[in-house]
């Protein structure tokens, strides 16, 4: 353990770890470059899965890492009421380019938690503004939001919210659309809107992943909004994990017709580089809070609301994102995963493998309950940084979401290895029996 | 209105800013230079509240802005689970050499609100790892730490939360000590703590910013602070606000001799520049943690926790801070601000004038309720700026919270502003009888 881990591990608390066990040490990200990490000591770790999901363009990316040091150079922020700037007026054209017309204000705050939570207060304000009581908020099993209190509210009760539990208000949940019970779930939507005032409804669009990136159908998510079209219900889409070209295209929404009212945007916003959320706002939500009575206002903000900084990596990630060759990268990484998951999908140490645009996971059988607390987790994670690849599970269900800039080879050697890491593990099964 | 202003407002939508009526269109800020901003038509405007309070050595600062740029070069961002990166570990070193010896982990998230809701999480949770069941969470009245539905629920329920209220979870409020009932104050806590499970005490320690630079005694938190000792009560000292030098000392809780148990930081932590948030833990609270059972961790995190760029920042702002010249403009302020205190508090259109450190406030009498909503807030908006001072009032309250680096020759224009403020206020005041 060098200096700098001992430091580490003395004074800070890391995310999501337990403080005691058979952990190793944390590694040091000294530098980025490309897909890669690169520790003090020389060693090279591609990164799999984008930080978290938030990497598009490579890590330390020259584009961005100018256009932030120029605007730190020229203002670094500026308190956002009674102020704005070009960066943020800039960023709000280039995200409303790329939606709906129905979609016309944007709401900045400062990760994903927050963009949801904004969202949710928008809709719960919508019906207050207009003297409605529509109470109950709607999400799907298996949710996660963020881990704010609001954001946690509304993602499912677990692990990860067991002791906050009495905090948390109440929101009815929908089965998941597992693909076999999909018109029992649209049906269960349609009952409890006639049955209760339902306002809102919120849910990660195709793919939840925190819970193990579940998939389920466009045509279930398509019939789930238009029951809330019918009966007058606020819908939110948190895109913070399947914007900016995840599934394929821009927004995961965009793989159905209907659209929602709001849509929450975060992590790769800023292509990896800095925290920032958006929340993106139709007429219709906005009409609503038209008023010069103050306490119709939105009355929320933070600090760094649209922050300079951000916003300029945000725009820089913008262009880089819309030039052909990312383009071009984001349609190749869909179709070798897709060829991948063709080739793996019956191997036998997989219960289920699935892929949607830049996104791929692997779901490994198991004699005890899959999800994020198999003790599976740790086999494979060690596995894959043994060979220099960050990937980091879900339990026994592991992905890749790669940079676009991820390039062939690198995506071959992956491949490779999940291969070897699930014929290794098939022989390992078998071996013990 | 300019074109990047017809596009803000087209596009925009601004925190706390009703969607109609008088307001003034946005200043747009193009450049920081010093305590000021500079408008595209050159326009130089004064930042006396630090831009909400983030604000520590001006603006664009070329210490903070190459600190940025040398980081987004190297090494934007890693995912802080499993890994970790020298200037997440300088700032702990950084932050904990500040505080006593009992405080012993730095858990990151983005901003003080996020930081509020994890210090909340955390004495939730070391209750729940326990066993022990403390649900009840004690908070001033007039409280507000941040807009997040957990910030929000221990914050006091007014026109910022009523749209909400039916989603946050019930807090006991004590009376604010406003001098005149302090020792009933502190009975009250002592007899709800005896009456009732209490788990934790959240506190803007000595003065409550946003509802309206609201100041107590040293005396009274030390004896609420001994209660909950007592009783055995987790304290949450809030100082996004107040930290990094605000009162005159690196926290507010620095005033008096008795110690919180976990302290949440934000707003000035970056010196103003990026969002950034972080909550220290004394080994009390983090032995709670200390298990390999999964559901003892503490499972809470942001995609950008630890975020390099904002520690870097941090750091840089930090060194700055620590320097003999800016403890010694700090001391300045304090000084200066304490002399105009005493030349203008009774001044016939002063209810009341207060200074605590590098903060002065000034409350103007009024016939109607005195706070955030008071219609004097757009007089005395619209006065500064049209004196090129950026005062952001909370109501017929104005305050100072000036960047650091601010000048001499610039807190006297602003002092002569207000007093010519005051003077034509009263002018007017009594003409128009």
């Amino acid at each position: 353990m060098t200096e700098l881990q001992q430091l580490d591990k003395a004074l800070v608390w890391h995310p999501f770890t337990p403080q005691e066990g058979e952990l190793p040490d944390n590694i040091i990200a000294e530098r980025g470059e490309g897909t890669c990490f690169i520790t003090p000591d020389g060693r090279k770790i591609i990164d799999a899965i984008a930080s978290w999901w938030v990497n598009l363009h490579g890590h330390a990316h020259p584009v961005i890492a100018d256009a932030i040091a120029a605007q730190a150079k020229k203002l670094e922020h500026v308190m956002f009421a009674g102020f704005t700037h070009e960066p943020a007026v800039t960023l709000a054209q280039n995200l409303l380019s790329q939606v709906d017309a129905s979609f016309t204000k944007v709401f900045y705050s400062d990760n994903g938690s927050t963009a949801n939570e904004v969202a949710l207060k928008l809709a719960m304000q919508y019906w207050y503004n207009q003297g409605i009581s529509k109470p109950i908020i709607v999400a799907l099993d298996g949710a996660y939001h963020g881990d704010t209190f609001g954001a946690m509210a509304v993602g499912e009760r677990s692990i990860f919210t067991h002791p906050f539990t009495p905090y948390l208000f109440e929101v009815k949940f929908l089965d998941f659309p597992n693909g076999y019970n999909d018109a029992a779930v649209v049906q269960q939507f349609k009952e409890l809107s006639e049955q209760q005032s339902v306002g809102a409804f919120i849910f990660e669009p195709l793919i939840q992943g925190a819970s193990g990136m579940r998939m389920y159908q466009p045509e279930t998510l398509q019939a789930l909004l238009e029951v809330a079209k019918q009966n007058s219900i606020i819908t939110i889409a948190d895109e913070v994990f399947t914007g900016f070209y995840r599934t394929g295209k821009f927004l995961a929404t965009h793989h159905i017709p209907h659209l929602p009212d709001i849509i929450a945007l975060s992590k790769g916003i800023t292509g990896g580089a800095l925290p920032l959320g958006a929340t993106l706002v139709n007429q219709k939500i906005y009409q609503a809070f038209v008023s010069a009575d103050f306490s119709k206002a939105f009355l929320h903000g933070h600090s760094y609301t649209a922050n300079p900084l951000a916003c300029a990596a945000a725009n820089a990630s913008f262009q880089l994102l819309l030039q052909a060759d990312c383009q071009q990268r984001i349609r190749s990484i869909a179709q070798r995963h897709q060829q991948f998951i063709e080739k793996i999908k019956k191997h036998v140490a997989l219960s289920d493998c699935r892929a949607l645009g830049t996104i791929c996971a692997f779901e490994i059988k198991t004699q005890t309950e899959s999800g994020y607390t198999n003790k599976l987790r740790d086999k494979i994670l060690h596995y894959f940084l043994s060979k220099n690849i960050l990937l980091r599970p879900l339990g026994n269900i592991f992905y890749l979401v790669p940079p676009y800039c991820i390039t062939n080879e690198e995506l071959d050697y992956i491949y490779a290895e999940i291969e070897n890491f699930l014929d290794q593990l098939f022989v390992r099964d078998v071996s013990s029996k």
